[in-house]
């Protein structure tokens, strides 16, 4: 059960999202976040941005969810997250990939 | 003859040019721009921006210049204006076919 509000996929907004995409720390964390697979253990905050202060990747993250880029899912004391991949690419086909081919690979 | 700067193609950084992207205004000044075609009247400025103010479309035309995104070429008194396409799509394939498809075509 989540707490988190998310637009819904005919809500996102292309500004928005490439916004949300604008910053190098966010783009770490959906780098991370495109990293991870079916089956794998979910990601938390603390995986997706290991080396940045809490309260900046809490804004950050806040940023990525309100725009429709990721996905936050409360599941006991966790925040789970994960990249909203399908809704994106429905919505604009390539882009997604496109931007994840610029990003470096996280360490 | 220019004389903006214009950062060169390995300077092109990906947070810049999504930021450059992530307005609504600027995203129309890209999509005509994108509708040039070689051996057409060059584009300039009133014609990228037409309903704009003339200081908020001077404002956008230099982030999306200082980003990478256009070119802005003085001639005579005219300041010619294009979209630097093949720089983009050398840099980060797919990304602006990805985003002008989801751009609204101007009237």
């Amino acid at each position: 059960m989540s707490a988190y509000e998310h637009p819904d996929v005919a809500e996102l907004a292309l500004p928005a999202v490439l916004f949300a995409l604008s910053d190098p720390a966010r783009l770490e964390i959906v780098g991370r976040l495109a990293l991870w697979r079916e089956g794998q253990t979910p990601l938390v905050c603390a995986s997706v941005g290991p080396d940045m202060p809490k309260s900046t990747r809490s804004h950050h993250l806040k940023v990525l969810r309100e725009a429709g880029v990721t996905r936050s899912v409360q599941v006991g004391r966790e925040r789970q997250l994960s990249l909203r991949r399908d809704d994106l690419d429905a919505r604009w086909p390539g882009l997604l990939t496109a931007v994840l081919a610029g990003v470096p690979v996280p360490a």
